[in-house]
């Protein structure tokens, strides 16, 4: 059960002119459930994406970076739970073009207008003659309202399906954003869920899109973390339609830009907020803010290495203010000359660690109400200049090892 | 129940001549087990030590460091388990030299001629009246075959005491090396096991010590992680009471340094190796090698994301050879510029993965033969050079988080 959310009811995820998708059961694995996705956009459509880090990116990385950098329109999105098509060499970008250009066809575009991808197992291959079976059932189910089944169809370890909307008005018309992400593991610091997807039906143009992207990833699925392990299919991918009555979005200055921006902003954070409150076997949502860094990449990895610490995750899910690990996981950050002295903790409201040591006004049992809580925030003062990061996580429970150690049975 | 490891036997631990050690139950949590140790050198005993680099290093750790660096002979360790005197501010300094004080009267040392030692629980006071009023049950108790009780007196969560000695013959003389060590959990790259004392009778030159020691800590307890988590009480020291009858060792190319110090790394090793076995819920040893490195840094960075991984850990625990997560570890590992397409690696004797994707010979049901032992060598040829680097590591099981969720109550 993921921690406080409620997941958006079909009727809650309002379509988005231009944006239809589709879904159809492949069989990818041995399962009933529909397992690919086919989303189709309007003539003329823009998208932008941000990928993993890791070194070993999946084949569909390789060709979605490939495409979006050809900077023409996107005419299609093809996606697939169940393999990841990731480690699989030279076959694996062959399925994935392959993929692309039977969507193509069905939708009527480009390939190279097609961007693919796929979550899953890794180092399996793509069963690619199920995809291009399935691909015509996707194409026949397109519709506007597609969202929810979408969601359902690309879920993995996932418990809920995440998904958000936002409607606001820019100079009197109406412009939509939605989107879905799916993941639940394997989420870590560069590009943190496996796949989100947001389209708005605002016309934001090629140029700004990218820019908008990599910053509303920044500001949302990169500040969280659930295991510490960056996927090789991590995909972030922001699509406009452009069917909304404006005229095109095309300088940063625009007035419209801010409240487009926030709307997709508060769409993607829900959903990365989704992706930690759903972690695998979480109990706890955990902010964690650090503060009085000397910049933001020595608070980021404070927060990361309190967020990533096996010992720190494992007392939050007992509920055992173990409060000496957080003390040792900030220690063990790697910042040469912090001076522990300066260093302050928070759980919520309550001062743990003042000057380097135990709060004088920190009692036992202040501690335990905090760490009982579903939702903690703790926030940290390194005392060296005025720089701060925030990342959210979850806690390490009984599950997490039960779903990780069965995941493949 | 530790992997494959059979702990020492009390007289298999050996007397080092010149080393006595003593035990008392101080009461240090609400346990009726001897939890206290005091070890007396005799004259001109000589000791030296690497530590955490944590930088919230407990009290007992400063306290250490600045008692070393003065450079004389060492009288005394004492060591406590259940209290660490970490984040215990400079009340915490005061209790470790005050322990060193009433330790030195008891000897008849300078008490900078003490060493203090703490493990147990972070940011608690250390309950100074009960080690004070203990003490001198430790001294009545000292013996040179007081090496059993010693390591069972400082276990915590360990669930097996660990002891090694050798014994050889340095030109007719006989030479003893003895050792023990605790820790489970938070265990780390950087200096990694909670305690571990060696001792020697052969005669070592202070000026030799220190970088003997640190070079036997590099290939042995630094060599190791369970959890990526570095202890704040991390210490580990080795002692030479230059008792056995043989002129000192004084120089580097001195033909007796060889032999002793391969009988001092050969029972570090063993320490170390024991703690890995005895990892917190660890039902697997896992050895990580990796070659082909620019150099031994980059190794060691892949070395440590695919042993730190929760991912790969959950799988080993699952006999799962879901080997994806180790390619995505491998990329994950930071380095820039690595080409997946000259990777290649394998489980013992298995090729797995060649030139980046699965090897063309693998078959799932090698694999699953790999992953059921209870030992498993994991090889990683990155492709790029000459250097190599290896950890080893354990598995992440149920028990781990059942462990460290309940370490407190």
């Amino acid at each position: 059960m993921p921690v406080n959310y409620r997941p958006a009811a079909p009727e809650e995820l309002l379509p988005v002119p231009g944006v239809s998708l589709g879904t159809a059961a492949a069989g990818i694995k041995n399962w009933s459930r529909d397992d690919l996705l086919l989303v189709r956009l309007a003539p003329g459509a823009r998208a932008a994406g941000v990928f993993t880090q890791n070194r070993f990116c999946a084949a569909p990385v390789i060709v979605c970076r490939e495409h979006l950098a050809r900077g023409g329109p996107i005419g299609a999105l093809v996606v697939n739970a169940g393999n990841a098509n990731a480690g699989t060499g030279d076959r694996g970008i062959a399925d994935a073009r392959a993929t692309c250009a039977a969507a193509a066809e069905l939708v009527g575009c480009k390939p190279e207008a097609v961007l693919p991808f796929s979550t899953g197992v890794i180092m399996e291959p793509l069963p690619l003659d199920k995809i291009l079976r399935a691909l015509p059932v996707c194409r026949e189910a397109l519709a506007e309202t597609g969202w929810y089944a979408a969601v359902r169809s690309i879920m993995t370890t996932d418990t809920v399906p995440k998904g958000a909307s936002r409607q606001i008005s820019v100079g009197g018309a109406p412009v939509t954003v939605t989107g879905i992400a799916k993941g639940a593991g394997m989420i870590a610091p560069n590009m943190a869920t496996l796949l989100g997807f947001v389209a708005t039906d605002a016309p934001i143009a090629a140029g700004l899109l990218g820019a908008l992207t990599a910053e509303v990833a920044q500001e949302s699925f990169n500040r969280i973390t659930i295991d510490g392990d960056t996927s090789t299919n991590d995909s972030f991918v922001v699509m406009s339609s452009g069917q909304a009555p404006l005229p095109p979005v095309e300088r940063r200055d625009d007035p419209r830009l801010p409240p487009i921006r926030a709307a997709i902003e508060a769409v993607a954070s829900d959903l990365a907020l989704a992706i930690v409150r759903d972690g695998e076997g979480a109990t706890k949502l955990i902010s964690i803010t650090v503060e009085g860094g000397r910049n933001e990449d020595e608070c980021n990895r404070v927060a990361r290495a309190i967020a990533h610490s096996p010992l720190v995750k494992t007392a939050f899910f007992a509920s055992d203010p173990n409060l000496g690990r957080i003390v040792c996981a900030i220690g063990n950050a790697g910042i040469a000359d912090l001076d522990p002295r300066r260093v302050s903790f928070w759980l919520d409201d309550v001062g743990v660690v003042a000057s380097g040591g135990r709060a004088p006004s920190y009692r036992e049992e202040d501690g335990q109400r905090v760490m009982a809580k579903p939702e903690i925030a703790v926030r940290v003062a390194l005392g060296r200049g005025s720089a701060r990061a925030s990342v959210f996580t979850c806690d390490l429970s009984h599950d997490y090892v039960r779903i990780n150690a069965d995941y493949r049975s």
